[in-house]
């Protein structure tokens, strides 16, 4: 056995943080404690980590003493006020939010594309958007083969991409609908059960959403690819969990679909869910829970000889976040870039 | 008064049925008589028109003596066999099933878009496809401005477009997940409820389904424009009535969009849903039951110099294909191009 670690799960209680509990156990990362932060109001709760009752606690000034490793999903503001703190105390920050993403000084990392990136990390990693990280996997592979131009993507996004509440939110609202009421909405501007609506992050003055303009500047940093050009349509739809993408491809040479199939069947981190004889393709409902990002419907564009079109769906909580994150930390162990500040306690 | 009609319905039925008897009696068409035909395990039935029960009748060889005008939505293979008869028997058929839409005889029309088309008829006259009368509902009257030169679609299509089962269908299976249990599927081969998946029509042997080539050749043919290049993503999402479209358009120069704003905000059967601060859009259910597209969020497309990106909601049973096809009718009225073979009943 190699070292252990002291982890801290910031954020420990919302649809990430669980899914962030189970993975570092079922994984077997190896942790030598595991600190459970959240807000105040969830304090004195018990979250069970390998069969123990672990006690949840309001983050706080002391909460990253003797920390190794941070792995933070509180929201964007809650990591710009603790961030600092925690690697100001030792620890390696490995971020949810989009706080520090476009940072300079920040990598950006999705260990199937850019593993590199991480290592010349200065106390904060971050992982990158839901959305981003699930198309990123998928195309990558065919980028390597031939730089990726052009991209117009439209998502199908879940409504655990606004958390636990959300998801709880749309079926309640189904509930509702299918009983004759009219549905209320607290977490969603608008019901989204039976209905769909462009995703609700912050407009910009270019008539983009910020989680559009995510995939766009996101893609780009985690690519190394600064004039790669990028449009995106970001949706909601009444999914519980899983985001899906339609993607559309632009390169300077036709790219061939026998080839882009090939290398998708054999690409880390994806599986081809191909059945043309039973019209067969990636679901939301298939996606959820798994590890993998599913694949299929690659076929070259009728409107365009250079183009590829292909479909995706991918768990939004599981590689879309918070399994993302567990392979940046299992990168950082693997690459001997995460130092134990306590004495290992597993030897 | 002008004329009067002897109107029939074949599939009087089903969803696109009985919304078009709904037209018929809320837009005053000029009917003299409504026969209702449907396949025989229907017949015996009846439905409501201008507050009378009418009778449903099984389809045969005497349903369209002195019939002026058959709105036909009954499937393509019932179109098929019963339309070329509508015809011989003196009568002008729109039909909304795919049967006759590509073929060069028949004029394929969006009464907003190409309604000179109607003339031309020699007794069909083509509804397009749904996902297609909605786009080019919207994209016209920017074409008119300056030739659109590729399309990239990816629809959110409702359960409506499979029928009215499909509709039930969704609901119990929501319900089912509520209650925790498995749900089951008959129309679809996947279940819908919070899940989502690729058109399931025919796919061919280019990786396009057949909804998605309809969108091809459809809008080339209703915009006169052989040229023009279009690809689309398909997509079934778990909404009841009405279907989305993200849409990227891409010119030979760029689109000025406070232009196109404007031009949408006056064009003919479109509503333009924008509020910006608000992040208010185009929703599914606002589109229900409506005659319009709602149109927004039309952007300058970060990608691509010359294109622009936009969102559109559309009653899919409304404009996406009885109100189109009542549409058809009410300009045959006013061009004249509808004669009664029976005498008029009104004066």
């Amino acid at each position: 056995m190699g070292q252990s670690y002291k982890v801290a799960i910031l954020g420990a209680t919302g649809a990430v943080g669980t899914e962030l509990i189970e993975l570092l156990q079922s994984r077997q990362f190896p942790v030598s404690e595991l600190k459970l932060l959240a807000s105040p109001r969830s304090a004195g709760r018990t979250l069970t980590f390998q069969g123990e009752e672990l006690p949840i606690e309001a983050v706080g000034e002391n909460s990253f003493a003797n920390v190794d490793l941070v792995l933070a999903s509180a929201g964007g503001s809650i990591s710009k006020a603790w961030a600092p703190k925690a690697v100001a105390a030792g620890a390696v920050v490995i971020d949810n939010s989009s706080a520090f993403r476009m940072d300079p000084q920040v990598p950006l990392v999705v260990p199937e594309v850019n593993p590199d990136a991480a290592a010349r990390h200065q106390g904060i990693i971050a992982n990158p958007n839901c959305t981003t990280i699930l198309m990123s996997v998928a195309i990558w592979p065919l980028h390597q083969i031939q730089p990726i131009k052009r991209i117009v993507a439209a998502t199908y996004q879940s409504a655990s991409g606004a958390g636990a509440r959300a998801m709880e939110e749309v079926k309640t609202q189904a509930k509702a609908i299918l009983q004759g009421e009219t549905p209320t909405s607290e977490v969603f501007p608008y019901p989204l059960a039976f209905n769909l609506f462009p995703h609700n992050s912050k407009l910009t003055d270019q008539g983009y959403c910020e989680e559009e303009l995510k995939m766009v500047h996101e893609t780009r940093k985690i690519f190394g690819a600064p004039d790669l050009r990028i449009t995106a349509t970001c949706i909601r739809v009444p999914v519980l969990r899983a985001h899906s993408e339609a993607i559309n491809l632009e390169f300077d040479a036709p790219f061939d679909v026998a080839q882009a199939r090939e290398l998708l069947s054999q690409a880390p981190g994806v599986k081809l869910v191909e059945d043309w004889q039973a019209n067969y393709f990636p679901m939301p409902i298939e996606a959820s829970g798994r590890d993998e990002v599913l694949v299929g419907r690659i076929r070259q564009d009728l409107s365009h000889p250079c183009g590829l079109e292909l479909w995706l769906s991918g768990d939004q909580i599981r590689k879309g976040a918070a399994l993302n994150a567990v392979q940046i930390a299992e990168l950082l162990v693997a690459r001997n870039l995460l130092q134990p500040a306590a004495p290992a306690l597993a030897t």
